[in-house]
């Protein structure tokens, strides 16, 4: 067990169309702006930055079937996918700063056409597997999932600038945690296609401990490289009350931090997503700097923090 | 594991004089208006409000060897049971809304007298077993589970208003959550008559997962109706502040739900009490809100509800 | 599992100089002042105050090497060893209410002086092993357990007011419960020396259950008297926030208190230190209380409190 170092590269995707909450476009600089870069590079890791993403502001989108902001997603989406897959090509682990979850769309497709089929671990309250025909809102952040998986292709109608992308995850590759809000539809196909689930019901059962064992023991077995989708919304609501869809009885921060502590641990840490940070659904500004330094704790487990400490391999204890 | 769906009878007992604190007898309207019908209706139960009941105003009612109350307490549960035992005859799961928790004496003694030998799993920060002689308070509420052990029959004096009740529990059929603040003399009691007993020091020690494991197959092996007596008082007060006796070092709301959902799958709830809210003792709205719907939450737990989610079992999957 | 009763004898222990935020001085008489003796003899313990100790005022103390404060901590300590030892020569149990972690050097010193080689179980979200040619910051509350190893004798310079102690503790004696923020030089020291050590991370892997399971299966092996050194940042700063060094994710109040209530029951306790409160670095006067109960909580475990209950074993059921 020694310190883990990784190369870096910083994605951000102020992008707010797959819901309907204005502020969750800010999520990149505010987490930036809480020395994400510094603090990855103190504990040894070589990070570049590659800026935030630019959108196109569409004149014409209307809803297709109920869905809504089809041809905005698709777009970003295609944008965020080339530039994942250009910071692979760079070797570098993606880490993609949200913005709100559509945007997974494109940054595990980019991931997956860079480095071939991935294992995905999605901590999320939400599955997020809802098809463009299940959705009860319309939002595509509560999909996002069901464009990825190869077992849903015949389930997904023809959506306008979505013909960039084809499935690319499978269900057994797929492992969820901190769910427990789920339409049923999404309980439907999580069940039908046999994605592993560690509701919170399963975390409250087995323990944190449990679940990651067995989580890592799946993606050891399985040996792809992971992709890691963070919603901070699977962590409860008194920590991170910043963001849009807020469920109670969530992961601790300890849970939270202890899952990315041990993915770390894997070695197979490829890509990871940080998303639906937004500063305008905080009540106060300790509860948006709560969620924040959250998310930023959150990534900083992914590269090599621990709390048990780190020390150079060529310390010395110096004497009197 | 399938959908549960149970045909629920409501009962409110808006009763306060167990305990000297006003505002408990606000808890049954405000756990409606915070949704119970329609939300217990939209997970597939069948459900009847049976209102209100109404208590008599006592002229006199003097303390009987320290013991306050008792003519009330005694008559508002000789009501309560007969209305208990009319919902148990309808063939429906009785849910009792207290109301102080000296409630729980008609409401488990009309359960037992509709179906029988009961279990009783009685979630609680407080064991709410004083005898009418061992109490420090004279509070009643604190003394339900004496008048109802048959093993402390010959410990109870004869007090008025309680001559049409007999014990109808036996403490092998008693298992306790969430205990942290007990008398010594109930503390001798519960060691006397061996009840089950998972105070807050087990909770920690086995963790949630084994509490419940332990828990339902005890009861799983008894095979007798269970009626489960949930004192919001077991939940931490940081989740559930608006009650008379908060004690610090709580079961989390996750705990907590997970209790009612493991109680759920035995398939052996066949009657409910949810007491002490009181929102006169919540210092903000916030905290009144917290508390009222944490209790709704426990209830939708008791029937149904699964945070992993519910599919119908004939739920199609739409495709384009 | 009878009561536990003690001799105990307190030592308030007023000193700051340690670390440079005024305030912690104020910790002796606020936990004096939430009644912690009446509630240590309620639980059948004799408690004697020998008051607080008294303070040279030093007009000189530069910095030696960086090490603030040194003359004045090295003093301070010296008269609280003699207070401590004098307290174990009584035949009590010595509870020294600090005052900042640099205490721990002459409690722990002199808590050894009277009874010998010692176990120490130290609860906190720091090691505080620095050693002077180590230490990041000079302040000396982040180096006590450096002074106390025998295994670090060789890395200690000489320092002013120092010459009256030497070390006293053994690695292998020596266990670590919550760490979460240890600096490079103290996590090699650490390892190297091989003390146990159960991190937050080891924390959430085996739950606390497991974590004073094998603690106290080490004390009981060793069976050497303990010292229980309980810096009250240990817990999570949503339950203790009036203290110097907060960091987030940290032991719940379950967890704080578990650990006092095992750690009685090994019927090793010898001395207890309880430090770090300091009443202006919590932000309303609720923050304060909570930290200051909290640690009241944490003695009282420490000495007999059970959350389960407690009765004489003389106790006798009233009957009509
Ligand atoms: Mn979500
Ligand atoms: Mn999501
Ligand atoms: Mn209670
Ligand atoms: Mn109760
Ligand atoms: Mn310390
Ligand atoms: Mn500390």
């Amino acid at each position: 067990l020694h310190q883990q170092r990784s190369r870096v590269g910083l994605i951000g995707a102020p992008f707010a169309k797959g819901q309907p909450r204005p502020g969750v476009d800010r999520g990149p600089d505010l987490i930036r702006a809480a020395g994400l870069l510094n603090r990855l590079q103190e504990q040894g890791n070589e990070v570049k930055d590659y800026g935030n993403l630019t959108f196109e502001e569409l004149e014409e989108d209307e809803p297709v079937g109920g869905v809504k902001h089809v041809r905005a997603v698709g777009g970003a989406n295609q944008r965020l996918s080339e530039a994942v897959r250009a910071v692979k090509m760079d070797g570098r682990v993606s880490v993609m700063l949200g913005g709100d979850h559509s945007l997974a769309i494109g940054s595990i497709h980019g991931h997956a056409a860079a480095v071939g089929p991935l294992s995905v671990v999605w901590v999320d309250a939400h599955a997020d597997v809802n098809t463009a025909l299940t959705t009860p809102t319309g939002n595509l952040h509560g999909q996002p999932m069901s464009f990825l998986l190869h077992e849903l292709r015949s389930k997904i109608p023809v959506l306008p600038n979505f013909s960039w992308m084809t499935p690319c995850v499978s269900a057994k590759d797929l492992v969820y945690i901190g769910l427990r809000d789920l339409d049923p539809g999404e309980h439907y196909i999580v069940r039908l296609l046999g994605a592993k689930v560690f509701s919170m019901t399963e975390v409250d059962r087995l323990g944190i401990g449990r679940v990651m064992e067995e989580t890592c023991d799946h993606l050891c077995t399985r040996k792809k490289p992971v992709h890691l989708s963070y919603d901070v919304d699977a962590i409860d609501p008194a920590v991170t009350p910043a963001t849009g869809t807020p469920v109670p009885g969530g992961l601790t921060y300890r849970e939270g931090v202890y899952i990315t502590e041990q993915l770390c641990q894997t070695g197979l840490l490829s890509g990871v997503d940080m998303v639906e940070v937004n500063p305008l659904r905080g009540p106060t500004e300790h509860a948006i700097q709560s969620t924040v330094n959250t998310a930023v704790d959150l990534l900083l487990g992914c590269f090599g923090r621990r709390r048990e400490g780190n020390h150079p391999s060529d310390f010395l204890l110096p004497g009197p």
